[in-house]
């Protein structure tokens, strides 16, 4: 098995550490623009070699992993299209399914070994010196196959992911992009619009200091790599909207209850939200 | 030294623990309106008695720290002022200090004796189960005199609060409240709203199962005491009306940008607020 990863970073390098350790490819490339992290993946035992040429990389690759910010995943498509096999699978890490899915039906044509994939890890770092093996342990990978996809090249994707310590689950791309919109977008734009909003305010200074842990936790997200949440935003731009709108909407509602002193309505507000939060993580 | 303590839940319980441990009061006593907590904090050895009359409680006390939800503060404050001495110091732990101060001037005439105060600590925990000694170790506790007040009694205070490991600073109450409001009562409504839109919507069991660490601690303090945060959003309506309207702006700004698809633009946003945060927490 020749494994291709395109984009060694927090997802890809950690994804080649942890099938290094469980042995699963017998071979694993890295590719992408910069030798830098490449090298430095390397020499950290995630890779067996390198190349900068995406194309010349990809050729005899069994699987190809695509982990690249969403507005650089149609020029990867577009440099391995010709180099790939017939029966070479393509997948990827990214956060938006249905912009990949346009992306893989305009490069490849037939999408009968595209097997699109987002893990749900990561966190606030970037960069492939924050990859490490464990970073997909019990956590959730959802595979959004399309009705085309053959079910092998589904299962080599599964397979690969079981084998990193993931729990491997199949969902609808659609469905995916709406439910990572809440989850995942929303609470992203809500902590970088925070902290922007506050940075903008006179007193600017006593606000950080002055910051206690719920803070800190509340706007960590807002340390994100800025690169692959601006293609987020745009990748998943109607569904984001959607519940954009959703919550401000909520949120006037508590606004007006703030406004109009209405105690009752607050804390029949706060006692459900505390409820259902503490029924699903406790 | 004997301190009574009104309120004996996450703050009041550390409080009493740490106090404890470093041997500051010759006497804890505990009160409050109900005894089971008051008991547990006996058998946890954090008092060294309750009362749940708390008027009979304060009686010889040299301070009273009042650890209530904002909602409650009058009424003890009422309880106590004809039990309590001429130089009985009255101090608090409370998340809005505008209010508690309007309560002390109509309860007390006077605020000689009077130290607002508010430790910028405690997590989405409450009770006394949630208490423990350290809570305050290296966290900063706010004290807001007034005019009035006399610097005998800030500086008893400051020294309680620093026999528990905290570092005492001194501030205007109502830089206070709005650098708070900002800080940790926008962030706390933000979270509730947030939560509190996602259970209304057809995929909520999905969005709870699919979420990730980064919504988890984004989400952490929705699970706070509702009544707790009832009473702030209440006692703190002008501060946090003024900021939830300047952060909504930025949104709604934001709301554009991603509307527009205006790339370079988001890119500024989150680039520029990644590098505040980066700044104040790395």
């Amino acid at each position: 098995m020749r494994l291709v990863i395109v984009g060694v970073g927090l997802i890809g390098g950690s994804l080649a550490l942890a099938l290094k350790q469980s042995g699963f490819a017998t071979e694993i490339i890295g590719t992408g623009r910069s030798a830098e992290p490449l090298q430095k993946a390397v020499d950290m035992g995630a890779l067996d070699g390198f190349s900068t040429d995406i194309s010349e990389a990809a050729k005899g690759a069994d699987v190809v992993m695509i982990t690249v910010p969403m507005s650089a995943m149609k020029h990867v498509m577009r440099s391995i299209r010709d180099s790939i096999g017939p029966d070479t699978i393509v997948t990827d890490g990214g956060s938006v399914k249905g912009s990949f899915i346009e992306d893989a039906r305009e490069m490849f044509g037939s999408l009968a070994n595209v097997v699109p994939g987002h893990p749900i890890a990561g966190n606030e770092n970037s960069g492939i010196n924050a990859a490490f093996p464990t970073l997909y342990n019990d956590r959730r990978v959802i595979l959004t196959p399309t009705p085309e996809t053959e079910a092998v090249a589904v299962q080599t994707v599964t397979e690969l992911w079981q084998r990193c310590g993931a729990v491997v689950e199949i969902m609808d791309a659609e469905e995916h992009d709406r439910v990572l919109a809440a989850t995942s977008h929303l609470p992203h734009v809500l902590a970088y619009s925070l902290v922007d909003a506050l940075i903008h305010l006179p007193e600017r200074e006593a606000i950080f200091r002055y910051a206690a842990g719920g803070f800190r936790d509340f706007t960590r997200i807002a340390s994100s790599d800025p690169v692959m949440w601006r293609d987020i935003c745009l990748s998943n731009r109607d569904m984001l909207l959607a519940i954009i709108d959703h919550m401000q909407s909520n949120f006037a509602h508590l606004r007006e209850m703030i406004e109009s002193a209405d105690g009752d309505a607050l804390l029949e507000v706060f006692t459900r939200t505390k409820t259902a939060r503490d029924n699903h993580y406790e």
